[in-house]
């Protein structure tokens, strides 16, 4: 590993988290909630720590090579978790290191799985760091650099490459650093349009901001303990669920739709299979929980709420699912499964994938009939790799793997095994809720602080689509070079 | 599809099933349960029904190509079931005939998963014959028939590729019946062997058989409603535990045994993982359960027999295992999932794939790291092709699909998800009972008619490893040639 730029990419990226502080700061100075010196105390950390190898250490080489850019994916996620649960340790929020941990990397993952047994007796400027935890996770802290530090490597596009989430991560643009921007701005925007949507549905400034956060990032930390629900107004469940569907799209799609490509966009396969899937989940849970809610339309909006809240990995809640038909509750795992589309802020195992091995599993089955027939498989339009299919298989396999080993490992203190397999569900897909224990009304705090490290790991193994983590594990990847 | 030699193949196996009645129409007449008619015209319409296509069509080519074989593979599964549920509906011993399908099925394809509310009220030329489906579909109806009508076709192979468990099946001879022959006669010794031992511990020779049946062909059909733990005897539950971890060995470590080809069981890599599995299994269910038993020898007694019953897919209990600890049910779940050896009676998704996976899973990861290097995944010392890799990766999804499908019918009726989840892994194991509400002290009774003969298919898929059952659904496959 060439530690000396590893250790600078990591520096500039602590500097720019003291950075992504400072909006929190300025929360707790307005609120008051005796939270304004945690963050100050964290931001100097932060900004000395990073500083530090930022400008001291002057690599011989500033290339990057591949294994160093699944390293550096690795690593940043787990040290911004680090300083980034500063705030909540220094004010006394969350006292315990492994729940302050575990909740920072929910955030940075956005998955919304909380230790927190009642969130709103938190000062608001920590409530506010959290949620704003989901909106950097969202788009990926490493994209995010990549628009303001495209220079730093000749090569950035191995970084990406370990960040992007799915298979298909379309370059828009030739330059990398080009690409990220628009991503991000795209981000902003959308963002944007749906704090004002949130805003003139009646929600004030802060929560309108908490929300979109959560939205935006794919997250599902809320400042209530109810949840979207707190809010009682179907206005704002629409709002909220319909731009939980749109963060799950791939923004290669919004980015055609300004160009005007429509072309495009009616050759993105994995758009219309997810918003397929969405539709017919939506009915199907609507049909399941009608007889509980009496109403239509009252059915519809809890149903289009949770698939889109699950399938987009979100994971905010406006009713207890638990109390659901078995079926429901089978539909709603099935989605905490598939996730969203490739290359947006969604989670989970990404509908691309699975289109891909759907349409390998058809060449295969074809094959098997008709030996003599040699087939491709294609996705918009263009010829897969056979190699590309063999890495997906793995992929999958690697991913049951983990869940495997999540289920066992949180197996030894769940209180049953509905609780066990949707806890580690739900953290290695960055959902958030689970069902059982871990329900949308519940939270992950009575697990042990072990298990909270190893569900923290799950988080970023799911996030970072395992390899990365991985490779923290692999002894050659220390070695220096 | 050439359907003179498809009717004709089948006739022949159905006039097999007939003479397959016999024994136990002998049994009902030695134990006089009412059920003697039952079989004499369950025999008749077999035979007639068998008799007609076998010997009245003339098929102008008597080359079977791969497609047919797999068709073949799949119909006679199902045709064989149908006939074989006669003596049960017959008899009136199950009165609905999607029970009694279900409960063929079950035996035919090793499940063990039954419908039956009091198993001990049955008459016992009934039961017999159930516990002699598990026997006869042990080894597989077709593997089974190659060894008798080694001539009918001239790529009989196309057959064993559908119906062999696991990517591995070793040629172990050039000709296809010799294998078959060989297989087929360990078969039979080592049921010998275990029903010697299982007298000699004190059984009759009645529940001796029952017993020897279940366990040679993976299934788990008692004679008792407590299963195995109604003999209440420590020394035949060993025994069976014993013979269940054997049965689920690939048989060509056996004929390697035999031969003294000590080398090549050295070389076999799967029986190693396997033995591994149930070593490391046994001990951390016997740590888990036994402040629940306090003593560690009846903890590890219950611990190796739940074990080797759930790993080798037979589901024989002698604890009901839904009072355990999670960690211990997140366990058998795991190897619910896992299955036994390729090439063994077993059934589930085979440990040589797992190996095979992990391995690729290495590879890639290792590949990721270093680009420029590239590595061949090598299995037994030989190299694994990358279509061989690919072709797992898609069965692992089809598999997974399977499953989820499952999942989410029999949601509609299931009490709980664990109870869904563990249904369709069970059936689709073929191993037999779940957790929830079908644990091994309950049964699959309040399903409905739909949901029973759903869940056959499902098992019928899990057996014959899906592309059968797929084929059957494929409208090119009924297309005449």
């Amino acid at each position: 590993m060439n530690y000396r730029l590893v250790f600078r990419l990591i520096g500039r990226l602590l500097l720019m988290e003291a950075a992504l502080m400072l909006p929190s700061l300025l929360v707790s100075v307005l609120h008051g909630g005796g939270d304004t010196m945690a963050f100050v105390y964290a931001i100097l950390i932060t900004c000395v720590c990073g500083a530090l190898p930022a400008f001291l250490l002057k690599p011989k080489q500033t290339d990057l090579n591949p294994r160093d850019g699944m390293v550096v994916a690795g690593i940043s996620w787990a040290v911004f978790s680090f300083f980034g649960c500063l705030p909540f340790v220094l004010s006394g929020a969350i006292p315990h290191f492994a729940d302050a941990y575990f909740e920072t990397v929910s955030g940075f993952t956005t998955t919304g799985a909380t230790i927190l047994t009642n969130i709103e007796a938190l000062p608001k400027g920590i409530l506010f760091w959290r949620s704003f935890t989901h909106w950097i996770g969202g788009m990926g802290v490493l994209v995010f650099t990549l628009a303001v530090l495209p220079k730093l490597s000749g090569r950035s596009s191995h970084l990406a490459r370990a960040e992007s989430p799915g298979p298909t991560f379309t370059k828009l643009l030739p330059r990398m650093g080009d690409t990220a921007k628009i991503l991000y701005g795209l981000y902003i925007v959308l963002s944007v349009v749906m704090f004002l949507c949130l805003l003139g549905a009646g929600m004030n400034v802060y929560d309108a901001l908490i929300h979109t956060f959560g939205t935006a990032g794919t997250g599902g930390f809320s400042n209530y303990n109810a949840s979207v629900a707190a809010f009682n107004s179907p206005l704002i469940e629409w709002i909220i669920a319909l731009f939980m569907m749109l963060f799950g799209v791939n923004f290669a799609v919004y980015f055609h739709l300004i160009r005007r490509e429509l072309g495009q966009i009616g050759k993105n396969e994995e758009l219309w299979v997810y918003l397929a899937v969405v539709l017919a989940a939506t009915l199907a849970i609507t049909i399941a929980i009608l007889p509980q809610y009496g109403n239509f339309f009252t059915a519809l909006r809890y149903g289009f709420f949770q698939t889109a809240s699950i399938i987009s990995t979100t994971g905010f809640a406006t009713a207890d699912f638990n109390l659901w038909p078995v079926f429901a509750q089978s539909v709603l795992v099935l989605m905490t499964f598939t996730g969203a589309c490739a290359g947006s802020t969604g989670g989970g195992f990404k509908i691309s994938r699975l289109v891909l091995l759907t349409k390998s599993g058809f060449r295969d089955f074809k094959h098997t009939l008709q030996p003599r027939k040699v087939a491709v498989v294609r996705i918009e339009g263009k010829a897969v790799q056979e190699g590309t299919l063999s890495t997906l298989g793995v992929y999958m396999f690697l991913y049951v793997l983990c869940l495997i080993v999540g289920t066992l490992w949180v197996a030894a203190e769940a209180p049953d095994f509905t609780t066990a397999f949707t806890t580690s569900l739900t953290c290695l897909n960055n959902v958030g809720p689970g069902l059982g224990a871990v329900g949308p009304v519940n939270n992950f705090s009575f697990y042990s602080p072990a298990t909270k490290w190893f569900l923290s790991l799950q988080m970023l193994a799911g996030r970072l689509e395992i390899y990365p983590i991985l490779a923290l594990l692999a002894p050659s990847v220390w070695k220096k070079n």
